[in-house]
Formats: structure tokens, C-alpha cells, sequence
């Protein structure tokens, strides 16, 4: 783990969250993206030493609207920034970790990423976040 | 804010998530205390950029024991670091932000600490810390 590359909170409305933190919280939108494989519109919010990754569902099949609807708007995930997300989640499972996935897949911002099961890691959603660029 | 001090995640074992923190993750513990009137044993781990704040409840009646009544161990709040938290406190007062108290109480680490109601924060619960010296 390098450091925590940016902290997922999940949003109803990514506008009015967005104008919450720029106008109220005086903080920076950096951009905004749509994440096709995973429906969620992001936005990356700078908090100086880490990202707010706000992320609203764009239809009603998805992690982030199922959250929702079962917790309501907060704070969802951890991400640690990696290098070698594969080897990582080798290790990991190696300790007696359980991850959500058997392979990363595409996050936002061309990461490639994967979670921790939240039950082996009392209780907090932790992603991967491997933004290294392959060569492959 | 000047960025995110700590990120503070509710547990009912200290012991038991500072051992997953350090020998699965293979993050360091810097340091345990008791916030008396907060009434939670805290230890704080060094994730590079931010800190962890684990905290259990010291007894049933606070806000960690609550949370993990209600929702289960997991991510509580986000704090950011503030110089002059009173004068915040008036500037978001200011901009319609409800707080959740009149003034700041000490927190973890002789830190000067307010939380902002999440339903002004799109449901995330965040804190002001304040760890500059007073001289007073």
C-alpha cells in the first residue's frame, strides 16, 4: 500500500454535491467522467493530500445505487494506491483476505482496480487502485 | 480545509483491526490513547498521506458504540485539518452548514474537533481539527 489514493463517497446527485464542495467546502472539482463498465458518473474533488471520488449511479443496476438504497449517501470506500494490483491481490489472499473479484477491472481515471471483502476488513470497503501504465 | 488529517473508521476490538492493519495490510500503529470524553480508545495508523483513526467504544453510551449498533463497524467520518476551527465553525454557519455543536470539544491527540451534521454534507459525517497551539 503507497497511500490512500482517494476516499469513494457515494452521491444521489453528483451536481449538487459538486456545487456542496466547491461552494460551501471552497475545495476543486478536478473532473468529471462516466465509468461505463461499473454505470457510476464520477467526480474527483482535491483535498490537498487525497481525492473525494463522488460517484452517483447512473441507472438502478449497480453497486453504488444499491448502497444507496440500503445505507443512504456517505462515504463508501478506501482506495489504496498500488503498483502491480495483481501480485498484490496475490498477496493478499495468501493472508487469508477475501477479495470481491478474482481479476481488476477498470475503474475511473484508466485505473485498474479490485476490493477487499469488507468482512475481512471490519467492516470498511478497501480498493486497490493500480494506475501504473502497462506496457502490454 | 487544508486537507484530510484522518479518516476515522468504528471498531468493536482495537486490538484485533490494529493487528489486520499492520501484519496484513503492513501498515504501522503510531500510537493508542484513551479520549476520555469521548469516551473511545483510539489508535491512529499511518497510511502514508492520512492517517487511520481506529476507534472503539469505551463504554454503550457514545456516538462509536451507537454507529456500530446501527450500521455495523466501518467507516465513520472524514476529518480535515483547520487552523482557527472557530472561525470555520462561524464560516460555515455563515454559508447554511448545520453543525453539530455550538463549539469545539477536544478530540484524539490534544486536537480542538467539530463535526458538520451529514445531512448538510450529502451523508458524510465531517470533523474540523484544529491541533494548532493555543496560547492561551
Amino acid at each position: 500500500m503507497k497511500k490512500v489514493d482517494h476516499i469513494g463517497i457515494a452521491v444521489k446527485d453528483l451536481q449538487a454535491s459538486i456545487a456542496y464542495y466547491e461552494e460551501t467546502l471552497g475545495l476543486t472539482c478536478l473532473k468529471v467522467e462516466e465509468v461505463e463498465s461499473q454505470a457510476v458518473r464520477v467526480a474527483f474533488i482535491d483535498a490537498g493530500n487525497v481525492k473525494l471520488e463522488l460517484l452517483e449511479p447512473m441507472n438502478e443496476n449497480n453497486a453504488i445505487h444499491a448502497f444507496i438504497q440500503k445505507k443512504g449517501e456517505g462515504i463508501h470506500h478506501i482506495a489504496f494506491g498500488v503498483d502491480d494490483i495483481e501480485h498484490r491481490m496475490d498477496e493478499l489472499r495468501t493472508k487469508g483476505v477475501k477479495l470481491l473479484s478474482e481479476k481488476p477491472s477498470p475503474g475511473a481515471g484508466g485505473a485498474q482496480v479490485a476490493f477487499l471483502h469488507p468482512k475481512s476488513s471490519f467492516g470498511v470497503l478497501y480498493e486497490l487502485c493500480d494506475k501504473t501504465e502497462k506496457r502490454d
